[in-house]
């Protein structure tokens, strides 16, 4: 019997009903259940508190940790010896890259400004730009990107992938200074590392033309607020949002009143659709697991 | 030397400036330039008026009429006979598909619903439905809806094209019975015809599911207003309109108010890149005039 231990009760229905497995609910808070100690794979709960190590302990047989999100910054010194830490890569990245499009071709095709006119019933037309022949500038080319740019290109966009090292298709942050000036709009979706945080400063969106839209996927650090609040305030650039820094922003932070700026409370990832996928992960995981087959998306050291 | 007459200005330093062609400006509003008589290629007003027999009567040898829309209904029966009329197909097809694209994905991710939490500075998270597995009808099988399944099925979504009869890979309007129970949105980039007029009806919309996404890129009066206006103000359904029954809808029009319903003025085709590409179009037509070669965009009268 396998014994695994998922965040919430509604989890435990998505699992198929088996046998030779041992279904336990917990999320670290209030008291554990009954069997905790035999856990061996630990569904980790999705923008939940991190387990603390005495939660941990009370593990001594766990083998596995999955996480539901991309991320795994807040684990990484979490997890004890010889257990095995697996992340969400892939079920988020649909409705991520579908967000980072609502919020590029809304700002885009102005429909805040559109949505303004509207609460005051006013018809008022007025040409917008489209995406065709413009130049998009994605940085990370993981899914969520591969993604956007599979859609953006269906209207004409030119999209260039940028990684921290270049590769086939791929351009290297050394080359943003030539790519910026003439970036119609910039993706961000890529880890938050000690080496992208701050990596959208000051300089970084003084680079960018008039009516640049910025969008903002990955994690709030990457970008400079106060820079990117200038910006926009002055009305030069355009920004969407569904990550902050703050995070949550507090209700009096001036960035949720800027008109060329749209927020969304970091919900890319957090869709009905993305429990259905999760579960899904972790069911095809549990087969492999049980079989002694490798784990997908485990995480290493390089990630 | 071939004579044409192009609606402004600006659309004169578009067109190549060529020894065998000579360019008037007309829009057919105050008085016709000298040598308006020579005109052999109209290009009209893109949202303008009509020009009135008058106005076409001051063009005697007048052999072609190219309209930068996609629509043709006001021109019908207006051209002299021996014209050939030709329409803007293609031109507007990126940049409405990318509107109708916009405005479904708003909906779908309640970008309205966060805007109107930024503007109280509200950090409120909860998800929203994703369009993976999501079943998509598309009303009109051309260009623009060729486009939104391709952006669409990159999240997940699985299209169904409609139109009048039924071809490889397209349902017929007869089949919607069976296909609107389960769509979660519905696209409309249809022409408005007789048989199209109304198409989108009480009963139409009541064989949708709950909390289905109705757009509308086509023509206002494929909707039946009050139906939807009913069907959104209860909660029931969402809209996106680009195009609405009257247009411009009056200021005091209850669907303006209406929380579920987007409504942006008629702007799905116009955009600044537009205008580049009709004015490619009408460069390429204008040689293959010369030459004696086939035109494209020819209106005919099954259109």
């Amino acid at each position: 019997v396998l014994t695994v231990c998922v965040p919430a009760e509604e989890d435990r229905g998505a699992l198929a009903d088996r046998p030779d497995r041992e279904v336990l609910v917990w999320d670290s808070s209030g008291a554990a259940p009954a069997g905790i100690e035999r856990t061996q794979f630990l569904v980790a709960p999705y923008m939940g508190d991190v387990f603390d190590p005495a939660a941990l302990a009370a593990m001594p047989v766990l083998e596995v940790i999955q996480l539901l999100s991309a991320g795994v910054g807040p684990w990484l010194d979490r997890v004890p010896p010889g257990v095995t830490l697996c992340n969400g890569r892939g079920i988020h990245g649909g409705s991520t890259a579908e967000l980072a499009v609502a919020g590029l071709l809304s700002l885009l095709r102005a429909l805040p400004e559109f949505g303004r006119n509207q609460v005051e019933g006013r018809w008022h037309e007025r040409w917008t730009d489209d995406l065709d022949g413009a130049e998009v500038v994605l940085l990370g080319a993981g899914d969520i990107n591969q993604r956007v740019a599979a859609a953006l290109s269906v209207f004409g966009a030119r999209c260039t992938f940028v990684a921290r090292t270049a590769r086939d298709g791929v351009c290297s942050v050394d080359q943003l200074p030539e790519l910026l000036p003439r970036a119609r709009a910039v993706v961000l979706a890529l880890p938050l590392t000690e080496a992208t945080r701050g990596l959208v400063d000051a300089r970084f969106l003084a680079a960018l033309p008039d009516q640049a839209i910025l969008v903002n996927v990955a994690r709030g650090p990457i970008v400079d607020t106060d820079a990117l609040l200038a910006e926009t305030s002055s009305g030069r650039l355009y920004a969407f949002l569904d990550v902050t820094d703050p995070e949550p922003l507090p209700s009096d932070h001036p960035l949720w009143q800027v008109s060329n700026v749209l927020i969304t409370p970091h919900v890319g990832g957090g869709t009905r659709g993305w429990h259905r996928r999760g579960m899904q992960l972790v069911s095809e995981q549990l087969e492999r697991y049980a079989r002694g087959d490798q784990l997908r998306n485990v995480v290493t050291g390089e990630y």
